[in-house]
This record gives structure tokens, C-alpha cells and sequence, in this order.
């Protein structure tokens, strides 16, 4: 049932700086959408490629952000940002950050922008370079800072990859990029436990691989749970398994562990946490108390 | 589409010793089915309520036991199960073991079993009280050991919730069920760093909550990867960001993490040994690597 989606963009000119694999990959997916794309990067030979693509090479950043209102910046890293942009005519420039960094460096940045003339939105991006130009692969990009920058080039914005507007705050973007990206992490530990665990007595990793991941999808709804604790308030309302029986449960996990030979170091920090929760009277709540336990630690 | 499915079995009578929430759950279905069902409670008010259901309440354990060739234990741990089975006369049973316990405690227990002249069966159930008697729910049980056990009775085994058979190992079952819950821990550890991080900008939780969620379930996709990783044995194989890469955005985490408030704790160790397996020489690696250092540790 798949379907053939004519994207309809009027085409907008943009400059982007810095084409490593996910500005390359951005600026293909633009320039195979008509948009007239402007790019320059520090070491010029990396931008090469995307000339015979229709693109123009700009010898130096200042030529590349005179060339387009619509400014796209995908550098290394924040500082990689002040260096190419310093000292450069901001003024009247659409600023679109693809740099990952922290909130509070996505703040400064807008301020400094803001300063130069410039409207600035933050963006934390949600896929790697090969989930580019391939709406099926669900990837997208978090955006936030001005909705004025957002509206106008939203289109273009989304000819890459899916964009998600987060708020005015211009940190949001890196914040909520983080923060599932954290989230992400902490389930890669786990399944790194679990495939040690699962090695020790030859398990077939691919025959375990759809039990893992069908384990961890179902109990992605807790996470809706988890929500509306926090919302409301209340961390023992529609707990399933209370605190004091998960901690209750904490020993076979470690003891399963040396039997295999598997260093626990991944699980004990999340199980000291629940210990420390239980006592200090939390027994009955969900594992949602937890949460303010790692803010006021 | 909502089909009624007729369970067609054979009812076959059957002894549960346990009736806390989960045995509770599991008498409750089979009675509903038809199942003669002999329960046993060390404290006998817990099991009083089935007994208006249909079940036959034994006042002995041993009483119990004699009632049924197919016994099915449910108590708190694999100590109760040595306190509440010592001395009697197993030979002849079909002993299901529904308990927590380690793969070694459950191969002990399968050799104890099979001298006593009982076939065994060990589980790991992976379902919450509510999910009992609810297909839709998605909870099933892991089994392992004796498999004309599980054959012989797998249809009133399949009764309360649904059953995966995972080896002759009697320890399996135990492995599958430590694993999967292990890796399910460390997705929350991480949610719980996610959700401290959103809390600090009063970004409300039930927000994000479809963007974590989605998230987690779109990169469980990985799972599949990295079993086929370890199983191939190269590690480098279908790598979209490598360990180098992957290492050198951590800075952004914990600095992020310091800009909110929020401990690092639960995020530290998987970064110490994501930064512990460059050192060693796996930066084009994947994070696969890091389940070897797991194991050496």
C-alpha cells in the first residue's frame, strides 16, 4: 500500500555550514527538492561532492551566510559555531542550529544571535544520517526558539526529516533531545546486562533479540503511568508492583549476575536509588518517586 | 475484529500451593475454565476466597500435594518452596515451580525434584497480576526443564497467561526472565534521568511521555543489530555511530545533566564502560563491545 508522496515546497534558498555525514545528508535531501542550497565547510573537499549535486561551494563562511537568508548551521560543536560565525553580518538572518549542545548553551546562543539581528531556532535532531530523506525510517528534529522562524520555514525544514516544535524556549530542543536520548542509553544498558547474561550459557543472541525487544516495547506504557504520577502527584496511584516489592526482588537480579559472571555495575546504581527511596518511606509508591530522588541528589 | 476464542481443554485437576496475587490470579483463571484446583496457603484466610470460586482449600501442604498429580508452586521464594515440600512425597508429581529464583537455584531445584522421582518444569513469569486471565495484556511465562511436562500439560498451563518454552536447561527459563526484566530496569533507570531532566523546566511530563515512549520503541530496533553483531562476531559490521562518536557526545549529557540539577548516577557507569572499550582500541566498534567487557569484568 505504499504510496508515492509528491512534497509540495516552494523552493527556498538556504545556506548550510558544515557538510559532514548529517549536513551532507541534509543538503542532498534539499537539493534533490529543488531548493538552491549554498554550503561551505571548513575543510572544502567534503563539499565537493555535493557541487556535481547542484550545490553551491562557498569559499569562505562569510560568502556562504551572505548568500541566503535562511541559514542552517550543522558544525561539530558549539565552539565550532562561535568560530565560524564570529564577526560575521548576522543581521536579518534566519539562524537554524542543528548543533547538539546543551540547553543552556542553546540559550546563550540564541541571546548572542539575538543581539546580532538574527532570528534563532535551537534543534536537537532524533536520527542518524541514514534515517535522512526516508520518512518511513521515522526519524525527526526537535525544534524550538522563535515560531515566527519555525512557521516560515517549516516546509523547507521538513523536506529532511520529520520536525517536532517544542517551545519558544530556545533550550527545549536540546532538552528534550537529551533527555531521550538518556533515556535511550539507560535501555542500552540494559540489554547490554541482559546479552551478557544471556552469553554466559550460549543463548543464541538473535534467538533472545525478539524477546528483548518485545519485553521493552510493552513496557514502554508504563511510561504514560509514569506521567501521570508526576502530574498528579501521587506516586502510589495505579501501582502495580510497589517499591518495596521490586527492592524485595533486587537480589535474585544481583545474585543471577555473579552466577553468570556478569559485573552488576550496570544494574546497582538504579537499584541503590530504589533502596534509598524505600528508606526513606516510599515503599508503597511507584517507581516514579525515584525521579525526585536523582533531582535532589 | 474481536474474535471469541474457545479454549478447547481438557480440564485437568491440578494443585496450587500459594495464593498471594499472582497464584490468586493464575487458581482464579483456571476455575473459571473448569480446572479442579486444590489450593494451599501457609496462611489459610488467603486462600478462603478462591474456595467460593470452586477450589478444594487443603489444610496441609502434603494434603495438597496428594490431591493432584500436576503441582503447581507459587510462594515468595526458593526457600519457602524447600520449607513447604520438605518431606513430602513427590514421586509421580509434574512440579511447575513458579517462583523467582536464579538459573542455578532452578537447576538445584530440578535436581532435587528428579531425586524425589518428579518431573520439573521452572518459569519465569513475565506478567503482572492484572495481566493474568487477559490475553490481550501480553504477559506470558518462560519454561525450561522437562519438556514432556511441558508438552503434557502445556494447554492448562496456557490458561491463565501465555507460555514460551525456552530449553531443557531447567535454569533457562530463570536466565530469560532475570534478562529481559534486567534490561526492562535499565530502560527505566534511564527514563528516570529523562524525566528528572524535563522536570527541572516544568515541561509537563505527560508531554514528553509519547516522545519517550516513541522513542524507546523505535531504537529497540537495535536489538536485532546487536545480536547479530555478537552473534557474527564483528562488531564493526552495520554500524551507523560509532563507539568514538558516541563517546565524544557524553560531555553533552552530563553537562546538560549538571545545567539541571539532576545526579548523573544513572548514567555514569554505562559512559565509564563505553569509555573504557575505546580506550582499549573499539572506536569503530558499535556499543556491542561493551556486553565482552561486561562479562570480563
Amino acid at each position: 500500500m505504499a504510496q508515492n508522496i509528491i512534497q509540495k515546497t516552494t523552493p527556498t534558498s538556504l545556506t548550510l555550514l558544515g557538510t559532514g555525514a548529517m549536513g551532507a545528508a541534509f543538503a542532498r535531501t534539499w537539493l534533490a527538492a529543488g531548493h538552491p542550497v549554498t554550503v561551505w565547510n571548513r575543510t572544502p573537499a567534503r563539499a565537493e561532492p555535493l557541487a556535481a549535486l547542484g550545490a553551491t561551494v562557498a569559499a569562505t563562511a562569510a560568502e556562504a551566510v551572505a548568500a541566503s537568508r535562511l541559514v542552517v548551521v550543522c558544525l561539530l560543536d558549539d565552539a565550532s559555531v562561535e568560530k565560524a560565525l564570529s564577526g560575521l553580518d548576522l543581521s536579518g538572518k534566519d539562524l537554524v542550529n542543528l548543533v547538539t549542545s546543551t540547553p543552556g548553551e542553546a540559550r546563550a546562543r540564541a541571546a548572542w544571535a539575538r543581539e546580532r539581528g538574527a532570528r534563532y531556532l535551537d534543534a536537537g535532531i532524533m536520527a542518524v544520517p541514514p534515517m535522512i530523506g526516508v520518512p518511513a525510517a521515522g526519524g525527526y528534529v526537535f525544534y524550538s526558539g522563535s515560531a515566527e522562524l519555525f512557521e516560515e520555514h517549516r516546509e523547507t525544514l521538513a523536506v529532511p526529516v520529520g520536525t517536532a516544535y517544542v517551545g519558544a524556549d530556545a533550550g527545549f530542543a536540546a532538552l528534550h533531545d537529551v533527555a531521550l536520548l538518556s533515556a535511550m542509553y539507560g535501555m542500552f544498558a540494559g540489554l547490554t546486562h541482559a546479552f551478557a547474561l544471556l552469553r554466559a550459557e550460549s543463548v543464541p543472541p538473535t534467538a533472545a533479540a525478539p524477546l528483548l525487544s518485545g519485553w521493552l516495547t510493552a513496557m514502554t506504557q508504563s511510561v504514560r503511568t509514569t506521567a501521570e504520577q508526576l502530574e498528579g502527584g501521587d506516586y502510589t496511584k495505579d501501582v502495580v508492583s510497589n517499591l518495596a516489592m521490586q527492592v524485595a526482588g533486587t537480589p535474585t537480579f544481583l545474585r543471577t549476575a555473579e552466577e553468570q559472571g556478569v559485573s552488576p555495575e550496570l544494574l546497582t546504581p538504579f537499584f541503590d536509588l530504589m533502596g534509598r527511596r524505600l528508606a526513606e518511606g516510599g515503599g508503597a509508591e511507584d517507581l516514579t518517586g525515584l525521579v525526585d530522588l536523582l533531582r535532589s541528589a
